[in-house]
């Protein structure tokens, strides 16, 4: 048995009450063991990774770039694809479940690959554009929420 | 310099008035001299390609799959990416315009790239989720947009 | 029935002897109605496309990066991939033979990706690393080679 | 500073033989703290994983289709990529080094990649393509050689 892989997905810039939230829903997605797969840049996918290393979680980026010092300081594992957007098909192929924490274009599209995979998809102050998107209130009820989902 | 290149997107499955749509977007195009690039398979995609060949126009497939044969009949080029739906990125960047006709959820990951890339997107019947989508009333009016959007 | 496509492969920067060679090769595909995919780009890839377009061959070009800008002016389809080196795998696997001419390591994973798909492949001038590669002395004989495999 | 990425590439067939010599590889990988990327898959690669995980190493595979289930058993992170052997690009991109032991024509990409991008490349009873390719004759000294070429 693989341990879950939780998807964390959001903006490279994003305010500071949004980074807050992320990096709550990386502590909460750490204490629980399960692992972070993001996009492995800055924003809202640091202050996910930032969170998860307070409690020892494992932190995957699925960089856009050729090159590992694009990546964040708190992942464990760059991968450098070089292959631009496109590597936001990874992310999400390879996620049990998602979070997506707020949000633009970037994260619009890794959504919409969720749906059509057929991914759990927990939203937190994000595009709301389709019925199967499971809102959250916080980080620890978005967290709970994605687990729940893996049952 | 190049001939315009645009993008028809939608989905693989549609209902007849869709498909009709499609297939106008299509012979537009071709009379106005434009290539055609889309995912290379059925529905929307085909419409689309069949219109332009009354016209002779040129039409090119993006392939998610390794092999040609999953093309559909009026693609003068088909391109096999073996890459799935990183596929759709393929496409975007290479539209100079997209036009969307209708679309379920593969059609929104493509849209929320070209929003990403500030490529001209016009929408016909589609996912209205962002006020930079210019939307259409009918084929004519669809393709008259997208060149204008070239200009 | 598509028309053939021959993927023309080389380097991107090439003597200019071997330029003469690779513009000759897109002269006889062109002649023969076949349609050049390559990587887009100068050199090898440039000169096949010069030598196409004498004879109104369609040229196909599959970019490494996002711009068409890149491409280079004898293309008539600049498709801009955004995936690198991930691309050449597109090239291959949308060509019906390919033809290498000379080349770096580029053309080795290019004619590798070839063997491994078990795609007709003619050598002009190249890594000679393989039985399967049938080697051709000039030009003519290496399209005459990569359309009889084609039969 | 990350911890050391070592590539190990390498067919998904092979003999009992270059089994264990793809096992020793992954054990002195994992005993210098290394983290080992494969291509997930079987062969060469599930050999190597096992041996990490006799010494707790960390390993990540990078797989080309869209499911995880097709991952080895001794895998920590498996990545679904859905991108074929488009694939191989990444774990070339994302190694620190590499080692190839044996192998067929998708190997022979990796290292014609590894070769375009200068990452160190140790070669076991491999293709000997190259003088920059380091041969070394047993697995202590190809995973020796290796971190040396890091230094």
């Amino acid at each position: 048995m693989h341990r879950k892989i939780i998807g964390v997905i959001g903006g490279s810039q994003c305010t500071p009450e949004v980074a807050e939230l992320a990096e709550r829903v990386g502590e909460e997605i750490a204490r629980r063991g399960g692992i972070i797969i993001c996009g492995g840049l800055t924003g809202v996918m640091e202050a996910a990774c930032r969170g998860a290393k307070k409690y020892s979680g494992l932190t995957i980026g699925i960089l856009p770039g050729n090159e590992k010092w694009e990546a964040n300081p708190f992942l464990d594992v760059p991968i450098a694809t070089g292959m631009g957007d496109a590597r936001n098909v990874i992310i999400i192929r390879t996620a049990d479940a998602v979070i997506a924490v707020d949000g633009e274009y970037g994260t619009l599209s890794e959504m919409a690959f969720c749906l059509k995979f057929n991914k759990p998809l927990v939203g937190l102050r994000t595009w709301a554009i389709d019925p199967k998107i499971v809102h959250a209130n916080d980080a620890v009820d978005a967290v709970n929420k994605a687990f729940d989902l893996l049952r």
